[in-house]
C-alpha cells in the first residue's frame, strides 16, 4: 500500500455514524436506546475498560450473550482494543463452550448471567474474569465469581480512540464453527474481510440510513453476517431481540417500523405461521440461508408482501459470499418458477470473487476443473478472495486442507447452472448415494416441503441391501393435518425422478437440530446407520 | 495481505456484471446498444489489440474522446491490458494535449477525429500510433497519420482475460488537473482507491441494478468521478451524453428514462432552465459539485422534482471525497434552510477518511490543528486515505509538498461547522483579505445568485488604497431581467455583513470558464490586477 492509504477496518464504519448522524437511534435493546454518539462513547468506554483490565493487543476476548445491546458494543470494542473478539454460541453446552475457551486461549468471558450459570463446572484456564451483563431490564444476578459490566465499564475513560488500525490482515474475530461433527475450528476474519463483507451485505440487502433492522439472525453466527458493521455503515438502526418468537418480533416489527432481517428458513417458517402474521405495510427484506428456502416458504413469505433476498456461505466466508441476485427480467415470471430461481444460492457478492463448481478429482497438473455449466453434472462448490477467512486458529493443516488448489473448498456439493447461477444440492456428507447415483436430499426435501401437510422435513441415506443406499424422510406434519406415507411419496414421484423418492418415512414430532438452525442429520443417520452397521464413505 | 486476499480493482465489477446480467444493457451510445456481456466482450478484444499493439503493462494509453461508448471501453479495456488510463480533457488546447501526452509519455492516443484534427501541429514525440473512434454514428473522417478503430480492435482476440490484477496499489489512470494557473499535474489513481471510490460513489448516489444513468459529467473528468465503475458495479446502465445541450439533455432523460445524472452547476443552471423542462416522474438524483450549488439552483432542482446531492473533491481525491450527506431530520426544515445545509460539502464519504480543516500554521511539533468547530475559523481542508491519490507523476516535490504534514492539503479554504459538517469559503487563491479580515468570494456570489436578475456571477478581489483589497462581481444578468448595480449591492447588504458587500459591480455577457465548468477567476483578477500593479499574496 502507498504510505497514505488507509487500513481497512469495520471500526471506520461507527466513526463515521457517530460523527455524520450523533442523535439517530442507532441501538433499541428493550427500554434502553442508544444515538451513535452513545453507542461510540460505550465503545469509547469499554475498549479503555478491556485495555485497563490488562488485555493486550491480540488477545481473544469471549462472549456469550444474546442478541443485545453488549454484543454489538463488543464487536467495536474488543477491536477498538487492539483485541479479537471470540463470540460463542449460545446453546452450545458446557464443555463445548469450555472448548472454544481453551482453544482460543480467551482471557476474558462476558455474557448473559443464564447462560454464565451453565458453566459452573467448567474450568476455564485461560479467563482471567468472567463478566455478567445485564438483563434486558438492567438487573444483575451477581453470579459469584464474576464481576458487573458496569463495574468493567468504570475501568475505563471517555478519552477518544482512533478509529483505526495499523493492519488491515489482523484478526478482528474468530467465529467457531458449528459443525455437526466433530471438534468446532476457529474461523479467524481479518479487519479488512469484515469491512468488504460489510460493503456487500449493505449494498445487496439496501441498507440505508433510515433502515431499521431486527435481530433475528444470532449476532454470535459469523458476526451476524457482519450486520452489526453493515447496518452500522448505512447509520441505520439495530432492533435487539434476545428471543427469537413469533410473538415477539411481530411486537417489534409493528412497535419499531421494521424493514430488514434475516434468518434461518426456521424464523422464516416462524414468522409467517405466527398467529400475529399479517400484511407488512412497508417494503421489507428478509436474507435467508443456511439452507435453500423451500418454494412453500418463499410463497408464504411473499404473500406477507415481504422480499426474500436468499444468500449463501459458511462461517468460513463471513456469512454470506453468494447471492441469489434477482434480475429485473423474473418480473416476468410465475410463482412457481419465480420460487425455482430464488431457490438457487446465486453468483458472488460485489466484494466476493467469482464462485465455482468443480470436479472432485483435479486435473493431472492438480489445477481445479469447473464441471459443466448444465445445472446438472454436480460438483464442490469453492470460493476464495476477500471474503474468505484467513485461516483456522491454531490449525495450520486443516486450513492447508480447506484451502487445496488455492480455493477454500466449501464441502458442498452443488450444480452450475448455464446462467452462471450455482444451486446446491446437498452437503458432500449428506449426498445419498443410491445405485451410483448421486441424490441430493435437499431435493427431496423441497419436493416434500411442497405438500401442504409437511411442516419440516429431513432426508438421509439409509442402507438398502440392493441400492447400497436409499433415502429416508423424516417429516414432521403441519398441526391438525393428516397424511400417509404413500401419498407422500406419490407426492414426491410427482415433482422429481421416481429413484430419488424416499423408500421410507418416519412422522416425528421434531427434528433435531443445532443452534442455528441446522437439522442435525447426522444424529438421524447414526441412528439409522447404528441399526444396520458403519456407514463407510468414501 | 494474506495468501488468498484478492487484490482490489474495478475490473471485478466489469466481470460481475457480464457474468450476472449478460443480457441487460450497459451501454447506450445514439444508435448503439451494448448488453454487459457485450461490453465485456468488446473489451476484452481492445485488451489484447492494445497488447498487439505493443503496448506493454505500466504504459499509458492517452484519449481525448466525448462521453462516447469507447471512452467507457477504455475505462476497462487498457487497464485490462496492464495499462494505464490518461483521459485528456477535450477542451483544451493543441499545446496543452501535447504537454500532457509528453508528460504521461503516451503510447498511443485513441480520439473523436474533430478533437485529433486540432492536434495537426502537435509533434507527439512518444505516441507511436493515432487511433480514429467513430462517430456516433460509426462513420469514420481516416484523419491522415492516423488508424481507424476498427482496425485496432481487429489486432485482438476474443479469448478471455482474467478480470484480476496482481496488486491493488497499481495505477490504473492518471488525470491531469484543471488547474487555472499553471501547467497540470498528473495525478495517479490505483487499483484500490478506484475500486473503494466505486463502492462510496454506488453508495451515496444509490446506484442499482435499475439505475439509468446520463454520462453529463465529461469522463475525462477524474475519470468521471468513477462512475464509469461505480454504475456498472451496480450493473446499472450508461447513456452516453456527448454534447451537453438543455434540449439533448431533455431528450435522452425522457426517452431513456433517466433517473441518475451529475454535473456542475453550470449544467444543472442548463438542465433547469431548457425549454423543454418540466416535472420529472420518477425519483431523479443529480450529484453536483465543483462549486456550491447556490440555494437559488438548489431550489430550481427541487421545483424540477429532483433531488440534489451535493458532493465535493478533487482531481487529487477520485473526484467526489465528502458528501452532504442529508440527514433524516431534515424533512423538517423549511426550503431556505434546507438550502443553506445543502449548500454545505459536508462529511467523507463512506470508504474515504474523516475530513479535516485545519490552521494554515502548524504547531510547535509540525503537527496540524483543527480550527474550531464553530462555523467561524477559517481553516484549509486536507484529506487523506483511500480516496486520495497515490500522489503526482514524475513530481516527487510536488507529490512532497501536496502531503505537508501526512494529510493532502486541497488548497481550498473553509470551515467546520458544531455538526462535523465543512463548508468551502473559498480556493485559497480567490479569498480577499480586506482590511485583514477574510472575504469568502463564494459567500458573495451566493448572495448575488439569490437575487432573480442574476444569472451567474463571479467575485474576486480588486485593489483598494484604504483596504488593501474589496470584492468585485461581474455578473450576468438573467436574459430580460434589468437590475442596476445599487440594487444589487443593497440586496447583499441584506443577507451577509456590509464589508462583504461587493465594492463595484460590473455587468458582463458571459464568464471566462475551465472546461470543467470552473469560472477563470484568475483571468478576471489579472486583468484588474494589471490595471492596478502586481497582486502580491501572502
Amino acid at each position: 500500500m502507498s504510505g497514505l492509504d488507509t487500513p481497512l477496518t469495520p471500526l471506520r464504519f461507527l466513526g463515521r455514524a457517530a460523527e455524520v448522524h450523533p442523535d439517530k437511534t442507532a441501538v433499541i435493546d428493550g427500554q434502553r436506546r442508544y444515538t451513535y454518539a452513545g453507542l461510540s462513547d460505550i465503545v469509547t468506554q469499554l475498549a479503555h475498560a478491556l485495555r485497563g483490565s490488562g488485555v493486550q493487543p491480540g488477545d481473544r476476548v469471549a462472549y456469550l450473550a444474546s442478541n443485545s445491546a453488549e454484543l454489538l458494543v463488543a464487536h467495536y470494542a474488543v477491536p477498538l482494543a487492539g483485541a479479537v473478539l471470540v463470540a460463542i454460541n449460545t446453546r452450545l453446552s458446557c464443555d463445548e463452550v469450555q472448548y472454544i475457551c481453551d482453544h482460543s486461549a480467551a482471557v476474558m468471558l462476558v455474557g448473559d448471567a443464564g447462560l454464565l450459570r451453565e458453566l459452573k463446572n467448567a474450568k476455564l484456564e485461560s479467563v482471567r474474569e468472567v463478566v455478567e451483563t445485564p438483563s434486558v431490564d438492567g438487573d444483575y444476578v451477581n453470579l459469584p465469581g464474576t464481576i458487573r459490566y458496569e463495574e468493567l465499564l468504570c475501568r475505563g475513560s471517555d478519552t477518544p480512540i482512533r478509529w483505526e488500525i495499523d493492519d488491515e490482515t489482523r484478526t478482528i474475530a474468530i467465529n467457531y464453527t458449528s459443525g455437526t461433527t466433530g471438534r468446532p475450528k476457529g474461523v479467524m476474519y481479518t479487519h479488512r474481510g469484515a469491512y468488504l463483507s460489510s460493503l456487500s451485505q449493505q449494498h445487496h440487502q439496501n441498507f440505508d440510513v433510515y433502515t431499521r433492522y431486527l435481530w433475528t439472525l444470532p449476532m454470535f453466527h459469523c458476526n451476524g453476517w457482519c450486520n452489526p458493521w453493515a447496518v452500522t455503515a448505512a447509520s441505520g438502526t439495530h432492533v435487539c431481540l434476545r428471543a427469537v418468537r413469533g410473538d415477539a418480533m411481530w411486537a417489534l416489527i409493528d412497535a419499531e417500523q421494521i424493514d430488514h432481517m434475516s434468518g434461518a428458513p426456521t424464523v422464516l417458517t416462524m414468522l409467517a405461521s405466527a398467529p400475529e402474521a399479517h400484511l407488512l405495510e412497508r417494503p421489507f427484506t428478509i436474507a435467508t440461508a443456511g439452507a435453500p428456502p423451500s418454494p412453500t416458504t418463499i410463497n408464504k413469505i411473499r404473500a406477507l408482501g415481504a422480499t426474500l433476498l436468499h444468500v449463501y456461505g459458511l462461517t468460513e466466508t463471513y456469512g454470506p459470499y453468494a447471492v441469489c441476485e434477482p434480475k429485473p427480467e423474473w418480473h416476468d415470471l410465475d410463482g412457481d418458477e419465480l420460487s425455482r430461481r430464488l431457490a438457487r444460492q446465486g453468483v458472488g457478492m460485489l466484494t466476493a470473487d467469482h464462485t465455482r463448481v468443480v470436479r472432485t478429482a483435479p486435473d493431472a497438473q492438480g489445477q481445479l476443473v469447473d464441471v459443466v455449466a448444465d445445472g446438472a453434472e454436480m460438483g464442490e462448490i469453492v470460493m476464495r478472495g476477500n471474503l474468505v477467512m484467513k485461516g483456522y486458529y491454531r490449525d495450520d493443516s486443516g486450513t492447508t486442507d480447506a484451502f487445496a488448489g488455492g480455493w477454500f473448498h466449501s464441502g458442498d456439493l452443488g450444480v452450475m447452472h448455464p446462467d452462471g447461477y450455482i444451486q446446491l444440492l446437498d452437503r458432500a456428507k449428506d449426498v445419498v448415494i443410491s445405485g451410483g447415483e448421486n441424490i441430493s436430499t435437499i431435493e427431496v426435501e423441497q419436493a416434500l416441503m411442497s405438500h401442504p401437510a409437511v411442516a419440516d422435513v429431513a432426508v438421509v441415506g439409509v442402507p438398502d441391501e440392493k441400492w447400497g443406499e436409499r433415502p429416508k424422510a423424516f417429516v414432521v406434519l403441519a398441526s391438525g393435518v393428516l397424511v400417509n406415507e404413500e401419498e407422500l411419496v406419490n407426492h414426491v414421484k410427482g415433482r422429481i425422478a421416481s429413484y430419488k423418492a424416499p423408500r421410507a418415512i418416519e412422522f416425528i414430532i421434531e427434528l433435531p437440530k443445532t443452534s442455528t438452525g441446522k437439522t442435525r442429520k447426522n444424529e438421524l443417520r447414526d441412528a439409522e446407520w447404528g441399526r444396520a452397521g458403519i456407514r463407510i464413505q468414501g
